[in-house]
């Protein structure tokens, strides 16, 4: 016969919704009473119900991570963050990606059985933030906004690095500047352009059409860019890229080409990824808190899930710029 | 007034239960008839219960995968096959970590209403095996097993790979060879170490003691143990790394040295991950079909799942040696 959390609450002297309670590491029971209920609970090998669970209380204590591409290094490192503060909250982390193969990503969300979701990955015109906010399931936007629905969110603001990142670039003495910018759909995608071409133009520097390109943030659209960039008649002598993982794609693209970085062209990438900093690599690159901004989104999604109806918030990180290796002085010729 | 699964079924014209398969994606049912039912259910603005689901089914349709840490880039390569090989079977992915401060990690799993569990972490004398069979919790083991408990696994047999790899390191007048191996406690660790003295003694060559370190597969620990080796008297002239993630930390040890690769030390990887190809890396490295062994592990969870008496299913992927850039001749000195 199945034990019970009565049987637990009866071993452990304890009340039957205490048992859950404990169970569920719920910070107002002592530490003391949670101990007895997980010894009576593993001397009596007692399983909760999850489907149970989810019945009485309404909740899953699943939380949904929606991000554009498992394989794309940028997730990598926002996964571990967002998972890590979950646990602390006793949630779950459920990983969804927009391109799996079954159907419509809000269907599949909602279908589920989560109580929220994070959401890393949006275009300003997406449909996903309205459907979810229609059918009424929390959400919290992580780095990217989307423009027709106010949300919870975390966001980076790229200001003070690209502005502290272009006096540097003026006083090596480029003139000649590119960029891989990310889609222009995207939040991020608009506001690093903006940023960037606001910090070039207070020193009466432009970004040149013929030097811009544009595409996912992914290696292998900065590698195809770079190479096209670095094969014009008159390249450009420093290319800021959309984010460091289309930077890693921007060294490939010089290295196989046999232009030296920084010597030939510097590089500039935007996130700062624990890669970043190795001796190997050596990527400048503007700098914040990602950990901190995504373990802030789901910290915001249990809050969210708590209390539907508290005012929104929005929390901005300021980003800082962060001189390395690839970048140099211009070359002279 | 919620729509349920028999509003969806009166509109499709189909039966309540062909609602539930077809909005699980059956294979059994023809796509039309799916078809039908989505459209109802969109229409009707249906919700499938995955509370009510798992408490009529007994099941969740979720499956566990269970790493040692999520920040360290071996992983990473590892949750979008299964992933996505989960989603293509109609389950989801529930991450799991060894770390998680909120109690023991089978606790955990057994409490958190999944079928199974792709267990990716685990040592030759962990319990975590023996106490998720004793629960009757279906799981599979990818990349480690345990010496205690019989299950589904998917392995990699490193003999080829060090074979091939072996006879071109003593091509190249390598004498001093040292190894930065895995933890001896893991069946990884074990089998590799085996592998790789047993290919060097077919060519009169041993590992010599104070050439080895040993320690987790991480980037630092490659760092720290590199480091060691090349400020010896007399430093080894190639060093096999446990994995690719061990072998990035050699190259920044080298690099932080100005130790040149692979004019001075030479740097063999295991693994082959996609950065191991990269032109600012090419890494040596012993390849197999990675992506295959994790999408190949997360099926045989959904097929135990099913058929919880069928015969025990082993799958060994071979491995082969990948020569690049930071393989070279042994110096001269």
């Amino acid at each position: 016969m199945a034990v019970t959390s009565r049987d637990v609450a009866r071993v452990a002297g304890v009340s039957q919704p205490t048992v859950s309670r404990a169970l569920r590491d719920d910070p107002r029971l002592s530490e003391q009473t949670k101990q007895r209920v997980r010894e009576a609970a593993v001397l009596l090998g007692y399983v909760p119900s999850d489907a149970g669970r989810a019945l009485s209380s309404g909740r899953t204590r699943r939380i949904g991570l929606l991000v554009t591409d498992l394989t794309n290094e940028f997730y990598h490192h926002i996964i571990a963050p967002v998972h890590h503060e979950l646990a602390h909250h006793g949630y779950q982390l459920v990983l969804h990606t927009e391109s799996d193969d079954n159907g419509d990503v809000v269907d599949r969300l909602l279908a589920n059985g989560i109580d929220g979701v994070v959401l890393a990955t949006t275009t300003v015109d997406s449909l996903a933030p309205l459907r979810l906010r229609d059918r009424g399931l929390p959400f919290v936007y992580l780095n990217r906004t989307n423009t027709q629905v106010d949300a919870d969110s975390t966001v980076v603001s790229p200001a003070q690095g690209f502005a502290d990142a272009a006096r540097r670039v003026v006083d090596l003495g480029h003139v000649r500047v590119g960029a891989v910018l990310g889609p222009s759909n995207t939040s991020t995608g608009q506001s690093r352009e903006l940023a960037l071409r606001a910090a070039m133009a207070d020193h009466g520097l432009a970004l040149e059409t013929r030097f811009v390109r544009r595409g996912p943030y992914e290696t292998g659209v900065g590698d195809a860019a770079v190479t096209e960039l670095l094969t014009l008649p008159e390249p450009p002598t420093l290319i800021f890229c959309g984010n460091d993982v289309v930077a890693y794609g921007a060294l490939n693209a010089a290295a196989r080409l046999g232009v030296r970085v920084p010597e030939d062209v510097s590089v500039v990438g935007f996130d700062d990824l624990p890669p970043a900093a190795w001796p190997i690599l050596q990527l400048a690159t503007i700098a914040y808190d990602l950990e901190g901004m995504a373990r802030e989104a789901a910290r915001l999604a249990v809050l969210r899930i708590d209390e539907p109806a508290k005012p929104l918030s929005h929390t901005t990180f300021d980003t800082t710029f962060v001189e390395r290796r690839t970048l140099g002085e211009a070359p002279l010729h």
